[in-house]
């Protein structure tokens, strides 16, 4: 009988404990030898204003609203309205985010296309003029709330090529696209154009041609009978650098540039005013998530590794794995092998990667930083409040 | 061609807009007459305690460990403690909680199994003496940061017949158990007993019963290796009354009853001591959530209801629509049919419920007011921090 042999059987790993300041610094990472108490979001407004430099040098003349529900750290709407940057926001609460860093209530585009009446005319009082809608309801609703608002109607996409589709709670088809811009005129609303989201984090540089498309033909057909649209709102999903690679930012801007000349620029069919709403491919890069470990198990033939970041304190994305971070550790180096990636708190949904486990090193063990990378973008704001006692992920700003 | 022709194509449901406060006030529902703004969540410590009270009825001699991280709200942990209901915590924040609302550190357990090695420190300096692991690296975890503590080990099960099932993330085998347990005890802390979890809002009273007897064979076993084990934690799973209804809690004490005679309560393995750690059963019928409509679309042939509550603002339960709660709306009375239901956030993922949708009144119009019932667990600790500019989900505190 060994039942009673002692610690032998199981196997311990050692060693058990590590000391984390004496964990190998390494150049250029300097969550490493950092004593700061995680987990934390790690986060470089100017890493964010070169992406969105980038983002707008790839899509000249277009103009670029970075969606604030990504990430609304003043910090980082600060940086972004003094670089130049507009925004995308859904509600009174993100336009007076953008209004307290100094951004022009004319630069924002409100893009939920079902909000509560008061929440339209707030933002309207606020300064906003320009709204998302997809239906008729919600076009009556913004002419009885913001009247004379200019009006942009958004269209569905299939949302494939993406990593975290936009299923059907947004968007009409063309044609109703046609009912509720003619309404919106009807209704003393200014028509403006078209918009539609292709899905986030989106693989697929064509998957804009074909929205592209179907908004021309609205654009032509509302011009025959007298409604001329001027802005076509071209969404986000637009990568960040997650697992699974992305194309660079310039094969996006050059795909749409091709569906925007195949679909406009014709004489009875001008280019409109074009935007788009990045909010991952401008925040994402901008951010890593800096974790410790708690313990790491053997359970069966799995090795799992309990961090003190998970689903609850912001890694929301990661449920049905949707969302990928690249992940690096103070352990790298060595041999490495799959295992599960589980959050702290004693909650089973509380696990990042399991169905399809990721490769950390052998070696790591309790008290080792582990960072989850380009996670800059919904994962401070989709912390709980503090759920089973664990605090929302904190933001520490760094240059960068 | 029609596209013109005004506001009649597609037709606008009608009313379009419903004054609140003349909604139709039902007896015994407070808040259809409410002026209150929603989203909230109406909780009724009262109703938790009978709960409670309920629970310990139908577990004679079973001791009654309320698990924070359902509901952690200082009223309700007050109410909790001052009928003598006892505690199961996560971490030195919650128990903190309690200890504020004045119970006894005695009548805490400590019940996540992979923990920081400070947050254990602090709960044993904060008097806590009852720990649950679930695998030696824990356990010399744990016996290096509370030394001498009672532990418990926690052991797999099936998680089979639940709505929230717990998958892998908890709990080893019997015979690691067995190990793990004596391992303890060779580390100077004291083996106490067994913990299991059957898995949340579980349906079926029987799932205790293979638990109940593997957990007797490792009494057995250490007994006849002078380990006297003298506590069994059946752990939670006890249903609130969500949709597709559940059996009286009086069946499942009477199955746990039968499991525990048939297991133990012989002269050579008596009945241990028993504790439980319900969360949903004690404050998911304490509360409910309370929304307001904020449009009605039709999508194709889909009726769409898009709530001011949702996923981020505490319905996490919802994704893959797992938990299903009861719904009432000050509209009911007439005629029903199937809708989805969303949230308000401008994010895709926020629908609650729409591969199985809901049935609610034809006549549910903008304004209306739609109540989540038995939502007191699992709702306002997993609201976000204020995702795309909504607020936490409120409490409002009633009697009831």
């Amino acid at each position: 009988m060994t039942l009673l042999a002692g610690p032998a059987s199981p196997p311990v790993p050692a060693p058990l404990r590590r000391d984390v300041a004496g964990a190998p610094a390494r150049a250029g990472d300097p969550t490493d030898a950092s004593p700061r108490a995680t987990p934390y979001l790690e986060l470089a407004p100017a890493a964010a204003v070169r992406r969105f430099r980038r983002l707008a040098a790839a899509l000249p003349g277009t103009a670029v609203h970075y969606a604030v529900k990504a990430n609304p750290h003043p910090a980082l709407l600060g940086a972004l309205t003094t670089a130049g940057c507009r925004f995308d926001v859904a509600g009174p609460t993100e336009v007076r985010a953008c209004l307290a860093v100094g951004a022009d209530p004319a630069d924002l585009v409100h893009s939920n296309p079902v909000a509560r009446r008061d929440a339209l005319a707030e933002c309207a009082a606020l300064g906003v003029g320009l709204f998302v809608v997809d239906s008729p309801e919600e076009a009556i609703k913004l002419a009885e709330s913001a009247p004379g608002s200019r009006v942009l109607c958004r269209i569905v996409t299939s949302g494939s090529g993406s990593d975290w589709p936009l299923s059907r709670k947004y968007g009409c088809s063309a044609p109703q696209a046609i009912e509720v811009l003619a309404l919106a005129a009807g209704l003393g609303l200014r028509p403006a154009g078209i918009s539609f989201h292709v899905g986030s984090q989106q693989r697929d540089p064509q998957a804009w041609a074909s929205p592209i498309a179907a908004a021309a033909r609205v654009f032509g057909l509302l011009r025959e009978h007298g409604i001329v649209l001027d802005t076509l709102d071209l969404g986000g999903g637009f990568p960040a650098h997650l697992e699974g690679g992305a194309l660079p930012l310039a094969a996006y801007g050059a795909a749409i540039e091709t569906a925007l000349r195949r679909s406009f620029d014709r004489a009875d069919l001008p280019r409109p005013h074009t935007l788009v709403e990045p909010g991952r491919s401008v925040a994402g890069d901008a951010g890593r998530v800096v974790a410790s470990v708690v313990g790491v198990l053997r359970r069966g033939d799995t090795r799992w590794v309990y961090l003190d970041a998970g689903v609850f304190t912001g890694m929301v994305e990661t449920l049905d794995e949707a969302i990928r971070y690249r992940i690096s550790t103070s352990a790298d180096g060595g041999p490495t092998g799959p295992c599960v990636l589980a959050g702290p708190t004693c909650d089973s949904a509380d696990v990042l990667y399991e169905k399809q486990p990721v490769q950390l090193p052998l070696a790591l063990a309790e008290g080792d930083r582990v960072v989850l990378r380009s996670a800059g973008a919904y994962t401070t704001c989709y912390s709980t409040v503090g759920f089973n006692g664990f605090a929302p992920l904190a933001t520490v700003l760094v240059d960068g």
